[in-house]
């Protein structure tokens, strides 16, 4: 026996068609081991419009149509409308959150998340601006609502982070968070090592897609600030926000500074942080930082991300992921799909 | 609300009193949070008999006769008796098997186990061999009688590995494992690169309380060949033994192997593995192996174990537990009550 579970996106970039693969291919694993039959009701990209039908959309037909470059507009499904009227009418029981806006504030993803919960659906964003900047009312939101508010994917992206912590570290405390998280930088850090200028390391980072084309949200710690606060937020039950976070550039950092670093038997990583102060207050920052060769972050090199979990019980434990692409981003969602379905079979 | 749980324990060496004082720390946070209370009904060691009583035996006072070197033989609740008749006299609901002693065969842990759990109780363990040789037959006895066998703590102590990829990892098929899971040998390898001969590294790993007198089950392999199976048979539905293993000792590294994998920019692991052959049969070995500096495994020193699972979705990850100490395997068996606890609630 399975159960519809009907579901509307926000956003059919790179992470909405990689699920929308992901989705395919797991249909009939889906259905067998989790009585779970996913049903798309509504689509809304940034520029295209939406196409909206409570009675089902095709998965097929909306990524053939993405691939062919044909418009929403010519198809009978199409409205011309905005992520909150898509919502409104998708008839869904999840909203998937999945564009990669967020200003300040994590807005207007946050804004989206609100009406789906108040709208009695469950939410999975692979998003970081809203758990950023307003993690605690949109979980206690989704808890006055009692609908799951889902978010595997916006950091680490397929690392299960989350999972990780809620799941298999029952009982501790995470007393602090240290970690890389942003690919780009971590990459450019590598091509500085082999003796790359800054601009090289950028182009670089850009010819393997790795760095998009604006890269200074990376550089200047912006990406990285959004990534620590939902750790902080999720995992050290903390209210930080990004504008609190300390950030220092990565472009200050020399070839001298790569060079006395080694000399030293350490590395510069541009590392995120989020500890607590005396007065127990969670403070956060990001910054070129030099680690010792010894500590696991020390060689995740590349694109790879890791992050290390200082626990009361557990003790230190890292996790890397190596070379994650777009795949383990969906799949950060799609294992949030998974528990959505557990939750409603 | 709180549930009784009655609990016997098999072994009160380092982990078994390890976890007791755990208990006893956690005792409100257990009652508050899992509405868990556990009652401690029967002991058994090697060779001090047992204590038992369904009444239920104080944790405090058993911690506080092996602190002051008394002798069960003189407290009102001894039994002169050895593990069998301590599982049934006690009345427990829960065995935990703490011992540290397995042959081949995984036994007698292995017997310890089936019994209790024909005896209608959940079973816990920190012992490797019981999983390593029999797993599947002891798993399908845990769900033929209706009860939970759980092992978190035999594998890399405190790093809630399975729970990881039963939880976290849904949806995922793990291709292959590889790991550094032995203590003293990764230790040992830190010393010799400092350039001690073999002796003095297992002098220092002795002294630093790593290594135990008789260090040679770790130094041939056999050691990683029972934590490898227990891998291999949980993580990827193996069904293969220590004895099927291919193990080549640490005693052939000489110092010059060390330098000339430096030389080619790597570093000498002792590594186990994990991986299908063409067949699709699953393979488990465990050798001294060059790891590529990049490889999130060439800077785990000193005494800390990781592991690295490929997976078809969520891709390569890799999980470092830096300097576990005996807390961190108690934390295990921990985590596995707490499963327990959720369960039965």
């Amino acid at each position: 026996m399975t159960g519809k579970i009907k579901f509307c996106m926000a956003g059919f970039g790179n992470v909405g068609k990689a699920f929308a693969r992901l989705l395919l291919e797991k249909k009939a694993e889906l259905a067998a081991e989790y009585g779970c039959e996913p049903l798309l009701t509504g689509v809304c990209t940034r520029s295209g419009g939406a196409l909206i039908n409570p009675g089902g959309l095709s998965v097929e037909k909306v990524l053939e149509m993405n691939e062919k470059k044909n418009r929403f507009a010519d198809c009978k499904n199409f409205a011309d409308c905005g992520v909150p009227e898509m919502i409104a009418a998708s008839g869904a029981d999840l909203f998937l959150e999945l564009t990669t806006l967020s200003s300040g504030g994590g807005e207007p993803a946050a804004g989206y998340i609100r009406q789906a919960l108040n709208s009695g659906m469950h939410v999975i964003t692979s998003n970081k601006g809203p758990e950023a900047w307003c993690f605690g009312e949109l979980n206690a939101l989704a808890e006055k609502n009692g609908r799951m508010f889902l978010y595997e994917s916006s950091v680490m992206g397929g690392a299960p982070l989350f999972s990780l912590v809620r799941h298999t570290l029952r009982g501790n405390r995470v007393l602090a968070v240290k970690g890389i998280l942003n690919a780009t930088t971590n990459f450019m850090l590598g091509e500085l090592e082999k003796g790359g200028s800054h601009e090289d390391a950028v182009r670089e980072a850009q010819r393997m897609g790795i760095a998009e084309a604006d890269p200074s949200a990376d550089i200047n710690g912006l990406d990285g600030a959004a990534k620590i606060c939902v750790l902080a937020n999720v995992l050290m039950n903390a209210s930080v926000n990004p504008g609190m976070t300390y950030t220092k550039s990565l472009a200050g950092v020399s070839a001298a500074d790569l060079e006395a670093a080694h000399e030293c038997g350490c590395r510069i990583k541009f590392i995120c942080r989020a500890e607590r102060d005396e007065s127990g207050a969670v403070r956060t920052s990001v910054k070129p930082e030099k680690v010792s060769m010894d500590d696991p972050l020390a060689n995740v090199g590349g694109a790879s991300t890791a992050v290390t979990l200082y626990t009361d019980i557990a003790g230190e434990l890292s996790v890397v992921h190596t070379d994650p692409g777009i795949m383990q981003t969906a799949y950060g969602v799609y294992n949030d799909l998974l528990t959505v379905a557990e939750a409603v079979r």
